[in-house]
C-alpha cells in the first residue's frame, strides 16, 4: 500500500507499552523484544479478521462488515481498533474473492497499516483456517481472532485475552446471557430451558498460542469446518487445551441486524464528540469565545471542552489537530475574514482528521443588534455557504452562528435604576443567546448532519 | 385515570380485529365475543409487563424502562405497541412501590388506556406472579407476559404467540442465537461450548392459557420464584404444559445496554419519519410545492410522501392528522402570514398528535433573488424563530426552509440563444435548491432536533 499524500493522525486511544512498528505490512514476525509485548513474556502477536460474512440477517444487500457508518464501512472501524494497539505486528483480513478489491479500497482510502489479505472459505471456520495459513510461515507466539463488525474492542480487552492465552494456550471473551437460552424439540415445542447464571455468550476477540490453534485447525474434521462455530472448542477438542474466559465489556457486542448498526452509528458519534475546541482570539476571560466556553462546559458536562487562543501563523491549531478532536467553534477568530479561516481550514484538511470522521467547524460570530441590523450581517457572511459547500467535499461541516451579544450595558456598573434595568436585561438575553447557542452547539457536534452544513444560524 | 383535555389520535398501525373498549381499565375480562378475538375460540386476552427492574446493566442510575427516547419514557412506546392490540383487554404494569408514582405519571401524561398496576417483588419471577394475582379475580383465558423494554412488539407476533398459547397451553418468541453459548467449569475456563443450531434465544411476547400459568406459579418453589429466569420452564415443571416455540422478528430484542437505547431511539425516529406530508396552496402541478416534493420522492424513496392542498377552513389537514403523519412540509401556504401559521399549529396542537412524538414542521418559502435581496427576506421572516421558540414547549418543532427558486425563465420558451442559456442556468439553479432543500428537509425530518428549531434555513 502507498502511503498516502499526508499522513493520518495517531487513533484515539494510547497504545499503552510502546509505537507501532515502522509499518512494514509483512511479515508480521519480528525479533523478540522489538517493542514492549504484553505479558511477562516477549513474543509477536498476530490477528485474524474473518470478513467474508455475507450479512443476510441485517436485511440488507451490502454485507454487514461494510455497511457505511458516517459514510465510512463499519470494517474500517474495526481495523482502526486493531492498528491503534502497537503490539499487535500483522492482521490478516479474510474476505471473499469478490469483495477483495472494495477491500483493497478501504485500506487504502483511510490508510491502514499493518494489513495483509487472504480469501475467505464458504465458512467461517475455513476463512479463519485460510487466515492462518497466511501467517503460517513467519509464524506469530500469540493470534487473535477477532469479527469485522466487532468495531468497539479496546487495547485493555485484547491484552487481557492475549496474555491469557499466554498463559493457558486459548482465551476468550465471554458475556452474560441477555436472554435465556433454550434447547427446542423436534416438533418446534420446549424441550428445557438452560440455566442462565451457568452459561455465557461467547464473544470475540479471541487469542490462541499459534501452535494450539494452527494444530487445531489441521486436526479438525470437515464436520467441524462446516458446521463448527467456536474456535475455543476447536481448541479444547484437538489440542487438548481449555481456554481461560475473560468477562469483556458490553461495548464488545456483534453488529448483526440493522438496530445494531443503529447502535454503532450513535456510539461512534458520541465517542468523537467527546472533545470540543472552542478556537478563540483573545485571551481576555469576559470575551464571548470564553463565556460561551463556561457553558458548554456545563451544559455538556461530560464532554472535554478545551480552548486556545490561535496565533497568527496557526501554530497553535497545528499542535490541536494531533489531539483527537473533531470538534472546533472558532469564536470571532477569523471575523468575517475570508482568508484566515480558509488558512485555518487548510491546516485542518492537511492534518488528516477530516480523513476518518467528520469534522465539525462552527464559525461563531458575535452580533450586537443594537449596533448592526442583523440581515446586514447576515448577509456580510454569505461566504460561509460557498466555503462550507466546498469543504463539504473534504469531509468537514462547516457552519455559521451568530451571537446575539449586545455588550452595551453588561458589566457595567450601573448609574441609576434604569440604567440598571437595561443592563439587567441585556445581560439576560446574553445568557439567553449564549444557552441557545451551545445547544445548537451541541447538536451539530453531536448529530454531524452534513445536509446542515452552510448554514448561518442565530442564537 | 383521567382524560386529558385533548383526545389522543390513534397509534400507528391498524388494529387487525376490531376497535378497543369504550376505556373502562378494569375488570379486563369482557363476554366473549364482544370483540373479535385472535384464533378460532373467543377469549379474553389480558397482559402482564414486569417493569420492576433497576437497570444496573445500562449503567445509569434510572432504571432502563424509564430512559428518555425522544424525551419519553421507554416504558411509554411498550405501552403503546400493546394498547393498540385492541383485543388485549387489560395490561397490568408490575412497578416497584418508589416507581409507581412515576409510572402513574406517565399513563396520564401519555394518556394510556387499559392499564392498572401491581406491585412488584424483589425478582422477576415474583413480579410476574403479583401482576398474575392481579389479574385473578376476573381471570382472561390468555396472558400475555411481554417485557417493558421490548417497546417494537408488533400484533402479528402478539396475535401468533396467542394462537399458540390457545393451542398448545403456552407459547413463547425465540430468536436465533447471535453468539455462541458456553459452559464454564468452576475455574473460569472452557467446560464445553453449545451446538449454536440446537439451541435458540428465549424472548418476549410470551402467552399462557391463564389457569397453566397462574397454577405454575402458585405450585412453583421458592428456588424457582428467586433464581428462575424463564416462564415457559415453569409452564412446563408445573403445569406439563410443553410451550410453543415461535420464530419472532429481530427487533423484538430487549433493550438491556446504553447501545440499545440509541438503537431504539433511532429505530423510533426512522418509523415516525415514514411518512411526510407536503401541504401546497395550489393544485398547479409546477408549482414549488409539487416540484419539491417529486424531488423529496425521489430522494427518500422509502418514506411515503403525501401532498394536500390546504383550504382556508384547515378541514384538508383535520383530515390528515388523523393519519400517523409527524412531519409537514408546507411550501408557501402561509407565505409571511403569521396567522395562517398559527391556525395551521392550533389545529395540530389540537390533534393530540405531538403528545407522543415531537412533530416537525418546516414552512418553506420561496425566494427569488432576483427580485428582492436575501437579508430583507430573511427579516420579513423572524417571526418564525418567536413563534418556534413557542411551539417547541409543545413538542413541536418548527423550521423556516427558504427555497431559491427564480422561475423568471425557467419553463419559458427560449427566444433567443442568451435567454435560452439564461433560462438554462435558472433551471440548474432551481434544480440545485430543490435538491439541497430536500436534504435539509430530510435531515430536519429524521433528526427531530429541538435544539435546531427555530432557525431561517437557506437551500
Amino acid at each position: 500500500m502507498e502511503p498516502g499524500p499526508h499522513s493520518r493522525p495517531a487513533e484515539p486511544g494510547r497504545c499503552v507499552s510502546g509505537s507501532p512498528g515502522a509499518g512494514s505490512a509483512f511479515p508480521a514476525s519480528l525479533p523478540s523484544g522489538a517493542g514492549a509485548e504484553p505479558g511477562s513474556r516477549p513474543g509477536t502477536v498476530a490477528a485474524v479478521l474473518p470478513a467474508g460474512g455475507c450479512g443476510e440477517r441485517m436485511g440488507v444487500r451490502t454485507p454487514k462488515q461494510f455497511c457505511r457508518v458516517l459514510e465510512r464501512p463499519l470494517i474500517s472501524y474495526t481495523l482502526q481498533a486493531l492498528e491503534r494497539v502497537c503490539w499487535i505486528k500483522d492482521i490478516v483480513v479474510v474476505v471473499t474473492a469478490e469483495n477483495m478489491e472494495a477491500m483493497r479500497s478501504v485500506i487504502q482510502r483511510y490508510r491502514h497499516k499493518r494489513i495483509s489479505l487472504a480469501e475467505a472459505g464458504a465458512t467461517r471456520h475455513r476463512s479463519i483456517f485460510n487466515g492462518l495459513k497466511a501467517l503460517a510461515e513467519d509464524q506469530p507466539d500469540v493470534v487473535i481472532i477477532h469479527d469485522a463488525v466487532r468495531p468497539f474492542v479496546e487495547e485493555d480487552i485484547l491484552l487481557r485475552v492475549v496474555t491469557a492465552a499466554k498463559e493457558h494456550g486459548a482465551a476468550g471473551a465471554i458475556r452474560p446471557l441477555v436472554s435465556t437460552v433454550i434447547s427446542p424439540s423436534a416438533d418446534g415445542c420446549l424441550d428445557h430451558s438452560l440455566d442462565r447464571g451457568k452459561h455465557r455468550a461467547s464473544e470475540m476477540p479471541q487469542a490462541f498460542l499459534f501452535d494450539v490453534i494452527y494444530e487445531a485447525y489441521q486436526q479438525c474434521s470437515d464436520y467441524d469446518l462446516e458446521f463448527g462455530t467456536e474456535c475455543l472448542q476447536l481448541a479444547l477438542k484437538y489440542s487438548q487445551t481449555k481456554a481461560k474466559l475473560v468477562e469483556g465489556p458490553p461495548d464488545l457486542w456483534k453488529v448483526t441486524y440493522k438496530q445494531d448498526l443503529y447502535a454503532a452509528e450513535s456510539m461512534i458519534k458520541e465517542k468523537i464528540s467527546q472533545e470540543i475546541c472552542v478556537v478563540v482570539n483573545t485571551k481576555d476571560e469576559e470575551s464571548a469565545g470564553h463565556l460561551l466556553k463556561e457553558v458548554l462546559k456545563k451544559k455538556l458536562n461530560c464532554v472535554n471542552i478545551t480552548s486556545t487562543v490561535l496565533d497568527h501563523t496557526g501554530g497553535d491549531v497545528q499542535n490541536l489537530l494531533t489531539d483527537q478532536c473533531y470538534s472546533f467553534i472558532c469564536v470571532n477568530v477569523v471575523s468575517s475574514d475570508f482568508q484566515e479561516t480558509q488558512k485555518f481550514l487548510n491546516i485542518l484538511e492537511e492534518s488528516g482528521l477530516p480523513l476518518l470522521y467528520p469534522v465539525v467547524v462552527v464559525l461563531v460570530h458575535c452580533l450586537d443588534l443594537t449596533l448592526a441590523p442583523l440581515a446586514a450581517k447576515m448577509e456580510s457572511l454569505m461566504w460561509i455557504r460557498a466555503l462550507a459547500e466546498d469543504m463539504k467535499k473534504r469531509n468537514v461541516l462547516l457552519s455559521g452562528l451568530l451571537l446575539n451579544y449586545s455588550k452595551a450595558w453588561w458589566g457595567f456598573p450601573a448609574i441609576c435604576g434604569s440604567l440598571r434595568k437595561e443592563g439587567d436585561k441585556d445581560e439576560q438575553k446574553l445568557q439567553e443567546s449564549l444557552q441557545q447557542g451551545a445547544s445548537i452547539i451541541a447538536a451539530l457536534v453531536k448529530e454531524r448532519s452534513s445536509a446542515l452544513a452552510g448554514q448561518l444560524l442565530l442564537a
